[in-house]
């Protein structure tokens, strides 16, 4: 299979699991790969207008982060380790989540959210970034993503 | 390549982590598309039939939550949130696992479990569900998934 | 699509979310797939020399535990869960980490760091053991992945 098209769903709500996602759509963009993203699940809060400019690191139960798991759970530390970590990202030129979005969705990727995610947390299109093209059903992704890559994040 | 066939691999021991896995399984099924599911690791709390019925949602680390994290990991707050969400799940006609589990094998998905995963669990197959098929090895997995997709959720 | 390459991002700095990627990735050199690693994000921590031999288990936030939430935030347990994990996969066969990386890039699969994730931690080829080839950046991994299956994990 040549690398065309990827396709990939972003279904956590953490800094740690929606940047992932986002540099390799947007990577595949830059190399003329169709890239299309399907937020789900918690990753709906990266296309959220309320909380795509909150998300957070999450501290605990989270080893790579190198912090005494009872650090971890007291109060203020993951806005404190979310606030280093965007420091360190601004200094690479990695723009915040909503800022990313934009770029991405300039690029021409799709941008898609779940049906069964959005019902789940009662968000209608309103709720959303204008950059999400559209509420779709895992079939309809399935159809998106035919011919290419599926990759979950 | 053709969207004929998607092998899904289950590691996640959470609500979080299986429903997507059974939603996409399930969708991919409805598509006509031939489907898989492999347990693995913390996945095989979704096929075990002493721990099937009762997954919780994980409430620490999971900033998509939007619980403060000190609250998360407070006694009897995972299972709070769990019968929160199985409610608004139930609303939306998404089966509890064990009741997802028989309907997705009964549409023809192949059900599997990782035998490195239950060795290290120290499962036979008298300690899962009887609509997983076998116990498998990482090479049969690759052999069962050829040709088509492999997700890992 | 004949599964002949599978490339599988390994992006957590857990022991369940680096072990999968491992096995999975050894699972494949034995069926004669080609494989490679791309060591992105927390899962950097499975090639840095410093990290590599201490990785834990997530234990919070981690429902597939069976752990109260409270007891799994306790200073000491996610190590007490980790010698005990360790334990196992030892009578199991499965190597330590640090061996496991050697196991497996003996095998001729190719190991990479990502440049993103490596600038975003200060870390250098110094820093990474001696079988990561290159720090790659994301356009270069979709070169390298071409032509077969890539697994996020």
């Amino acid at each position: 299979m040549s690398m065309e098209k990827i396709s990939i769903i972003v279904s956590k709500g953490s800094l740690e699991g929606i940047y992932p996602a986002l540099i390799m759509a947007n990577g595949a963009r830059a190399e003329g790969i169709e890239a299309n993203l399907f937020f789900t699940f918690f990753g709906l809060d990266a296309v959220s207008t309320k909380r795509s400019g909150h998300v957070k690191i999450g501290a605990v139960g989270n080893p790579g982060l190198h912090l005494a798991t009872f650090i971890g759970a007291l109060p203020g530390v993951s806005g404190l380790m979310t606030r280093y970590m965007a420091r360190k990202m601004d200094r690479l030129d990695i723009p915040p989540i909503p800022e990313f979005i934009e770029m991405i969705s300039d690029t021409g990727a799709g941008l898609y959210a779940c049906k069964a995610a959005c019902d789940l947390f009662g968000l209608t299109k309103d709720d959303l970034v204008p950059q999400v093209k559209d509420i779709i059903t895992v079939g309809e992704f399935y159809e998106i993503a035919e011919g290419g890559q599926i990759v979950y994040t």
